[in-house]
C-alpha cells in the first residue's frame, strides 16, 4: 500500500505504480460517468481554487469540470495575467488562500519551478497540483497521454513513440517522456529543428533526430507540439508552410508509422502547421479522445488526494 | 405530440404550438419559484457552458441563473472578446467542449449564423442555445417578450405592436417578429430613419414607418429598440437629441398608442435617447417584467432540451 | 430582540448589540465549520451576487466562499472596471438584477455612499452589502478586526489600539474605528503623515498622532495600513525607505508596545513599506487569523440577513 499522494507538480520521479494507480481511477471515473452518474459526490463541501497566472479556458475548464462531478465547489482567482506574482508576493497569496481553508490550488505560472515553491512554502494542509509551470512540467496531460495510449496499446514495454515540434519548450514533452518511461516505453523519439531541442544531456532516455522522416518510421505514437507562433521568428525556418513540410504530419509521413499508429496532439492544434487537417480528423487522430481522457484523469488526482 | 427541441437558434419556422409549449412551460417555472421552490433539481448533475464571443452581463447572467435554478452547474468558458474564432478554430473548440461532455453550450457570437454552423458540426448529444448571433436572431428575447405580451394581452390576434429604433442591426426585432408574426399578431409595424430600417422584402409581415407618430397610433405593445451610440455617426441624423425628438417614446407619443399600450424594451436603456425616463419608469413599462421573465422562459428552454 | 439586519452599508451608528451579535454568530460559523462540517446549507437556493465595480481577487473570493459555505450560488457579476457606472445606469443595473430575484448583492465601488444608494433605490427585498465604497466604509472588515481582537482581548474597555499608515484614505481605518468605539475601546490612536490623515473634527472619537514612536507606545493592538504606492508622490516623503522609517512598523517599534500586542494589517502587505517582513511573519501577527476570520464574519452577515 502506497502512501496518498499530497501534492502533484511533476511525473519525474514519480513510482510506476503511483501512475498506473491513478491511471486505473481514471478509468474507474470514466466508467462511473459512463453508467449515467453524474455527480459522485466524493468531494462534496471541499473547495478547490484555481490559480493561473497565463491565461488558459481548456486546462481550466478540465479541472472545473473535473472539481464539480466529484462534487467539489471551485473557486477561480482572478488574477491579472501581467501580474509577475513572484516571491513573497506569491507566498503571501498562497498563506492567504490556505487561510481561508482552500483544499487544494491547481496553479499554472510561467516560471518553472512555481509549484513546488508553493509546496515548500504552505503551512497547511494544502494540496497542490501544477497545471503547467513554464518549460518544465504538466503532469495531468503526461497522465492523460499516457491512459489514451493505454486504452489502445496497454503494453508500453513494445511502444515506440515519436514527438515533434518545439521539443525544447514544451512542458507537455517533458511530462510525456517521464510518464512514458516510468512506465516502461520501448523507445522514446524526440524530433524538431536543432532550435527547438533540448540538450540530450537533459532528456537521457529518449533518442534525438532532426528528420521527422526518420523519427517516425514504425512509430506506434506520434505526438505533434503546438508551435508557438511568435517563436517562429527565432528559429532557422523561414514561414510556417516550410515548417509543416519539415515537421509536419501528414498522411504520407503517418503511412511510415506503424500499422494503427496513434495520433495525438495536447491542443489546441495549428492545422497546416504541425499536423495536417485530415490527419487532425482522421481515424487514427486520439486527439478528443485525450480531451474526454483529461477530465477523468484530474477527477483521479483530486480523488487520490482529497476524497477521505 | 411534437419532438423535443434539441437546439434554438433561431424562432423563424419555429412551430406556433412549440413556442406556446415554451410559454406554457415558462408559466410552470415562473409558479415553481414563485412557491418557494428554490432548486427543482430538473438538471441536476449536467453542464451548461457560456461561450460568449461578445461581452454581456445581463443575457449571460440570466442563462446562468435559470441553469442554476434547475440544478446544473454551469461553466462560464473565458474567451478574448477579441478573439475572432471562427471555420475550424471554432469547430475545434465545439469539438473540445463535446469531448468533456457538455450538455449544451449558449453562444453569443457577432457574425451571423454561427449558432447554426455549431450545430451542423457538433458531433455528440450537444444541445445549441443561440444568445445572440449579429444581426439576426436572440429567440430567448423573443420568446420572453411574447411571454410578457401574452401575460397582458393573451389574445394576439388582435394586437398591434411596433417595434421603434434601430431595426436593421436588431437581433432582437427580428426574433420578436418571428414569434408575434407565428403567434398570429394582427399587425407588426416596424419603423425607424430610413439608414436604420431593412430591406422590406426582408420581412414581408410588417408594415414600414418612417413617422414614429404614425407608427404608434393605436399600437397595443411599443417596443423601443437601445440605439448603439457607436452607429450614430452611420446615419442622417445630428445628435441623440435629435433622435430623440423623432423616434424616442415620450409620454405625448405613448398617448397616441391604444389605452394601456405596454412598454417594452430589451435593455439596457439609453434614456432620453429611445425613451424619456418618466416612460421607461412609468405605469405602462414592462421591462423589469421582461428581465424576470427572462430568467424563466431560459429555464424553459433548458428543461425542455436536457430534462429526461 | 433586536430586529434582523437588513443592508450593511456602514458600521456607524450600528447598536452595540448589532456588532457583538455578529461576532458571536461568527465564532458559531467557525466552529461550525471546525466540526467537519463542510456545508451548513442555510442557505440553500439563495442567489448572491458579486457587483464589483473594482477590482478585488481576496474580498470577493471571501464573500464567495462564505455564500457558497452556505449552500447559496454565487453570481459574479462581471464589469468592466473602467465603467463608471453612476447615476441612473447604477440604479439600472440594480434593478435588472432585482427583476432576477437576487437575495443580496454584494458592492464595491470607488464612489463613497454608492452602497446607500443601492439601498434608497433597491425596489424588492433584495439585502445590499458594502464590500467597500471609496475612502468610506468596509464594514465586514471591521467586524472582521474586531473579532480577531476580541480572540485574543475580549474586554475593549482597556483596549488602546493604533492605527498607522494612510488613514485618510482609508475605508479599512473608518470601519474599523466605528467598530472599536462602538465596543468601548479605550484608546483609538490615529497615526500618519500630516498630508495622509483626515481631518480630528471627523473621528472625534480618536488621538492623533504623526510621530509613530509614541502612538505605539503601550498600545495592544498595532493595525498597520497598506500604502497605495500611487500617492507616495502625494505626499511629503521622498521615498519608500523614508517611509518605512518614519511608519513602518518593526521589531524597535514593536518593543514600544504593551506585552503581547497584536499585529494586524488588512492585506495585501507592502513588505519594508509599512511593516517589517519579520514583523509580518513573526509570533505576534495575527493577519492570517483576520483572513480566516474573514469568511467567518461574512458567513454572520449573510445567514443573518437571508436565513429564515
Amino acid at each position: 500500500m502506497l502512501t496518498r499522494l499530497r501534492h502533484l507538480t511533476t511525473l519525474e520521479n514519480l513510482p510506476r505504480e503511483c501512475i498506473e494507480r491513478l491511471l486505473d481511477r481514471s478509468i474507474t471515473m470514466r466508467d462511473a460517468c459512463a453508467h449515467g452518474t453524474r455527480k459522485l459526490n466524493l468531494l462534496n463541501g471541499r473547495t478547490i481554487l484555481n490559480l493561473f497566472f497565463e491565461p488558459s479556458t481548456r486546462t481550466r475548464t478540465s479541472f472545473e469540470l473535473a472539481a464539480r462531478r466529484l462534487g467539489a465547489d471551485v473557486i477561480n482567482f482572478n488574477i491579472s495575467f501581467s501580474s509577475t506574482a513572484k516571491g513573497e508576493e506569491l507566498f503571501d497569496t498562497l498563506h492567504t488562500l490556505e487561510a481561508m481553508h482552500m483544499d487544494a490550488i491547481i496553479v499554472r505560472h510561467k516560471v518553472s519551478g512555481t509549484p513546488d515553491e508553493l509546496v515548500k512554502h504552505a503551512m497547511s494542509g494544502v494540496s497542490v497540483i501544477n497545471a503547467g509551470d513554464g518549460d518544465r512540467a504538466h503532469p495531468t496531460q503526461g497522465l492523460l497521454d499516457a491512459l489514451t495510449i493505454r486504452q489502445h496499446k496497454p503494453d508500453f514495454s513494445r511502444l515506440i513513440v515519436v514527438i515533434c515540434g518545439d521539443v525544447k519548450h514544451s512542458r507537455v514533452a517533458r511530462s510525456d517522456v517521464h510518464a512514458f518511461s516510468t512506465l516502461g516505453a520501448k523507445e522514446i523519439r524526440l524530433c524538431g529543428p536543432a532550435a527547438l531541442m533540448p540538450e540530450a544531456s537533459e532528456l537521457p532516455a529518449c533518442t534525438f533526430y532532426d528528420d521527422f522522416d526518420k523519427a517516425i518510421e514504425g512509430a506506434d505514437v506520434a505526438i505533434t507540439l503546438r508551435l508557438q507562433k511568435e517563436r517562429m521568428a527565432s528559429i532557422d525556418l523561414p514561414d510556417e508552410a516550410a515548417y509543416f513540410r519539415a515537421y509536419g504530419l501528414d498522411t504520407r509521413r503517418l503511412a511510415k508509422a506503424a500499422h494503427g499508429c496513434l495520433v495525438m496532439h495536447p491542443g489546441p492544434i495549428n492545422r497546416g502547421v504541425e499536423i495536417a487537417p485530415d490527419v487532425a480528423d482522421g481515424p487514427q487522430s486520439r486527439i478528443l479522445e485525450q480531451v474526454g481522457n483529461g477530465v477523468f484523469v484530474r477527477m483521479a488526482v483530486l480523488a487520490e488526494m482529497l476524497a477521505r
